[in-house]
Order: structure tokens, then C-alpha cells, then sequence
């Protein structure tokens, strides 16, 4: 902690999500002082979102003592790219759709000049993990994100992993299943682990598990197109066998995509992170255990598993906001 | 360039293979100006082997103006940690077959103390690029190693990545079939890279494609356990079919490897190193043009596909040399 940091605690998180955009102004230990939000869409232009977003700022940085006391803002958005400080297209954001718009800049420019540096969400994540959470103290470990997609932040020497062009950590989009018989993605190609192991996939498997066999199962008292992997844990929960076993699936096929990460970066980790991790042993238990069986000797036991160490409803602010710490 | 390096212009590099083991002295730009080998298998054990080694480098050293020009020591070795300085149990090496070596401080205890440090062939071979070869002022970058093996050496951010235990970087290792079809790999594993892409992974796909077909081709007249990756590459410089086909089928399978590799660190080269290189564009061409099929576009087009710049016969002792610059 240098002197700078002493005189301004506190740093400013955006969490942008294709709905909501939820500020957090935050101190060294990761407590949230104030928040706000908007609506993302609500706004044509990106112009116009910043503006609003300002305004609703200025609110929470009078409250917590001013801008002075501000060392700089994080932003965690989908393809945003830490070298240029861009959004480089955004499909959900109606402002970012077709266009790479200089996020980090516009919003420096509004608040005086503060340092301001964008990531994507995962790699938000994984070093909000590093500065608040599981791997304080840890130099090398992979963070997955698992959502409606699947994402990734991968630290190595201490160090996020930006890659050449700052847009590595694209983990989700790993081909675990070569050839015409893999899942379509939305990226446009077959078989990425995304389209087994994100929620999304989760329903996915659940719908195939139930159209090819007649075995019983909870999950035919729904519409199979509302099913979602949430529904799948809760009759998990209830005993429901078939349930198990699309969590016992989509854990194998984590584990087994784990392992051959190991191969890459050996991490003294791997941190679950977002709403699938609530599914707890059910889906870690699977990814441990095909882990364990598929990696390479030399790897074998050495990497833990745990779930993310920020809390849930803010995590992704907190995770945005650490990168200002980084900067 | 600092002042100690202008004062000590000189690193020792140790190249330690199955069979021989290649000293050389090397200056900054790369050139070799002594070189010395002992047979790695002479000795029962480590210690003899040292002994034998500091005689042999001696000579070399006060050839090239003594010890006091030699700023550090590297060495590549199989299962070499660059953690702890050791080799980690090298099965096809009986002084370290089933033990751990401490090679590094063994040999700066016999050299005055001199800075020596050790990694895996691959590694060095990667660190090489990065001091003298192809890789000169790049920061992300994979050097794939194609021999007996496949292995790799990772740069993320201008350093070389090691993992949490120093035995990072196996991508050779990267299970490219999954399940029962894959093929057995010396690690004990199924399906590995290595399998399909070394030099024995190309004449075991030549055996395959002979027995499968009758199609005709020049490598019917050799006895099928005979054939090497240099025969295949023979053939189809004579126009073989068949020969072609194996290297487009080896291409491939590295090609597509490499796409899911970019996900990681998406790095702006990958350069490919060792003897099957020399097949040039037969296994170049079907590398990158899978690649790109199968990249994610946000990738497409971005890395190069480089062949080493290392002069092939020193290239090991460059690569290891070059470890002595980074310590």
C-alpha cells in the first residue's frame, strides 16, 4: 500500500451487464461504500449512457468524500479490451452493437482526468479474486465463470492474461467436442465447452436427457424449453436422479476441460464463479473427480477448487472495481 | 544491456539429452564460440556425471577467456524445474531415473558459484526465440517442439510461464481425442497431442493409413515398423499420395490444437521447433489453414506461423544459453 493509495482509498467498479449497470464505490478491504445503478439500454447512444451514468455517480462520490478520494474506475463489460480501453462490439448492448466505443476514455474525460481501465467481466472476476477474495496471495490460477455463457480470467506470475491483442481468457470457447456431433455455439462454431457447462448448456443437457429416454424424472412436470439449470438442482436436490446426472455431466465435462488447462498454466486454483456455482458439491464433486482421474500425473492433486470468496450480489461490481487497484 | 553483462559477455549453455550432452559458451548475439558434449549415459551417477561435465567444460572455458566472462549457466533438460533447480525424475536418463537431481546447485557448487539455472527443453527452446531466434521483442508466443515428443514452451507478457510448480507448459499433453478411441500415449494417458503430431505420431499415422487401405504408395515398400517421419516426408516430396495425406491429416490435428491454445493466451506467433520442421510447407500449410477454420474470430488471422530461428544443430544449446541472460 503506497502512500498515493493512503490518500485516495477508494476506487469506482461498473459492472455493465446488458441490462443493468450497477457503480460501486469501494475501499482496499472490498466494502462497498455506496452504489447505484442504471438501466443499460435505456440509452441510444454511448454518449448518452456515460452522461447518465455520471449524474448518477456524482451522487455516491459526494457521499463518500469526493473524487478526491477516488484512485481510479474499473469496468467490467462483455469485449472489453484492457489495452485500448474499448468495448469492442457488444451484441447485447444496443449502444456497443455495431461499433467499438472508447468507454474507458469517455468516462475519464467526464470525471477530471481519473485513470480509468475496462476489462471483460471474467477477467474482472479473476482479479477481484486476487485483490478481495479466494486468491489473495495466489500468482497463478484461472477463474471460470460460468453463466448464461462461459467465461474465463486466467492469472499467471501474478499477472492477468491479456495476450497479444487483449483478448485472451476465452476458455468457455475450448472445443471439448470435435466434429459435426458438437453443440452449435454462439460463436458460430460446434462443440466449445460454453455450450455443455454454461446454465444455458445445463438446459440443454437436461432437454436431451429427457427427449432420448422415458426414464422418470421431475423435470417432466415442466415445459422442456422453460427448463432451467437452476430447476435441475432443485430436483437434484430433491433426490431426482436424472437431475444428478445432468449435473454429474456437465461436472465431467468441466473437470475433464480443467485438466487439460493444467496442461497450459498449472494453477494452484481454479475459482468457480456465478450462479451455477449454488449447485455446490453437485457440480463440484464431478469436476474434481474427472479432474482428478483425466490430468496428467505431474498435475495430479495439486490444484484446488473452490468457489468464488466475493459475495454473490455484489461480486461482479467488486470485481470491476479491483481493477482499479491494478492499474 | 547493464554493466555487469558488458563485463561478463559470455553464458554456458547445457543442452541434456537421452544421449549426448552439448556444452556451449555463447555471446549475446547468439553466437557459439566454444562447444564441448560428454555422453549423458556414461555415468551411474549424478555426481560423476557433473565431474565429467566440469572437466569437459574447462577446456571450453579457458578457451574463451575464463570464468570471469561467463555471467550464468542454463540448462534444458527433460523435467528440469526452473523453481527449484532440479531434474524432477527423467525416465531416459539412469542417474535420474528414479530420483531427483539438484543439477543447478551441483554445478554452481563446481563452478565458483555461478548463477545456474534449469528448465525443460520446450522452455528453453522458447527462451531462445525470445534472446536470439524468431521471437526477438515479442511477448506472447507459444514455441511448439515437434520430436520424438511434442512439447511447448509458453511466453505470456514477455516471461516465460511456469505455472505454480515450475512444470507448466505441456501442451503436448492436451488430449485432442477424448474417450476410448484415442491413442495410448507414454504418459499413460489416451488421446494426447503428442500422440497424433510427434515424429512417432506421424509414422504410427502412416502405419494406420497403410493397413486400413490398399491404396498405393511409395512406403509400401518399407517394412511398416520402419517407417519414420522423415520417410513420409521423403514420399511426398516424390508426389505420394498417400504421404501427403499424412501430413495434411498431422497438420490438421496441430492446427486445430493451436485454435483452442489461442483461447488461452492468444499469442501473435506460434513458432514450431525441432526436426520435423523440416517437412516446411507440407505440415506448415494444413497448420495454419486448420487453424483459421477453426479459430474463434476474434482470433482469425491475428498470429503468425513461424518455423524456429535457431540454427538447427545448436539450436538446443542456444535455447538453453539463453536461460543463463534471464536468470
Amino acid at each position: 500500500m503506497n502512500d498515493q493509495q493512503n490518500i485516495k482509498p477508494h476506487v469506482i467498479g461498473l459492472d455493465l451487464g446488458g441490462t443493468n449497470a450497477v457503480f460501486g464505490i469501494v475501499d482496499q478491504r472490498g466494502d462497498i461504500k455506496a452504489t447505484t445503478a442504471i438501466k443499460t439500454q435505456d440509452y441510444n447512444t454511448a454518449e448518452a449512457f456515460v452522461d447518465a451514468s455520471v449524474h448518477a455517480l456524482e451522487a455516491i462520490i459526494e457521499q463518500t468524500g469526493g473524487l478526491d478520494k477516488i484512485k481510479a474506475m474499473g469496468i467490467g463489460a462483455p469485449n472489453g479490451n484492457f489495452y485500448n480501453g474499448c468495448i469492442e462490439t457488444a451484441p447485447n448492448i444496443k449502444w456497443a452493437h455495431e461499433t467499438t466505443v472508447p468507454l474507458a476514455k469517455m468516462f475519464s474525460d467526464r470525471l477530471s482526468g481519473l485513470p480509468v481501465a475496462i476489462t471483460n467481466d471474467a477477467n474482472a472476476a479473476a482479479i477481484g479474486e486476487m485483490v478481495y477474495g479466494v486468491a489473495r496471495g495466489m500468482k497463478n490460477f484461472i477463474v471460470i465463470t460460468l453463466g448464461t455463457g462461459v467465461g474465463s480470467g486466467i492469472v499467471v506470475n501474478g499477472q492477468l492474461v491479456y495476450g497479444s491483442d487483449g483478448m485472451a481468457g476465452e476458455l468457455g470457447h475450448v472445443r471439448v467436442v470435435r466434429g459435426e456431433e458438437g453443440r452449435l455455439c454462439g460463436c458460430g462454431r460446434k462443440g466449445c465447452l460454453e455450450t455443455y457447462c454454461s446454465a444455458t448448456g445445463v438446459a440443454r443437457t437436461a432437454r436431451e436427457m429427457l427427449s432420448k429416454t422415458d426414464r422418470p424424472s421431475l423435470l417432466r412436470d415442466m415445459n422442456p424449453e422453460d427448463i432451467t439449470s437452476l430447476d435441475v438442482s432443485i430436483a437434484a436436490g430433491k433426490g431426482d436422479t436424472l437431475a444428478k446426472e445432468i449435473y454429474e455431466f456437465t461436472g465431467r465435462m468441466l473437470g475433464e476441460a480443467c485438466a487439460d488447462f493444467a496442461t497450459f498454466c498449472s494453477p494452484e486454483a481454479f475459482i468457480f464463479f456465478g450462479g451455477m456455482v449454488k449447485a455446490g458439491d453437485l457440480l463440484m464433486n464431478p469436476i474434481k473427480q474427472a479432474y482428478n482421474e483425466t490430468v496428467m500425473n505431474v498435475f495430479k492433486g495439486k490444484a484446488q477448487f473452490l468457489v468464488s470468496g466475493l459475495d454473490g450480489a455484489s461480486a461482479a461490481v467488486l470485481g470491476a472495481s479491483a481493477i482499479g487497484w491494478e492499474i
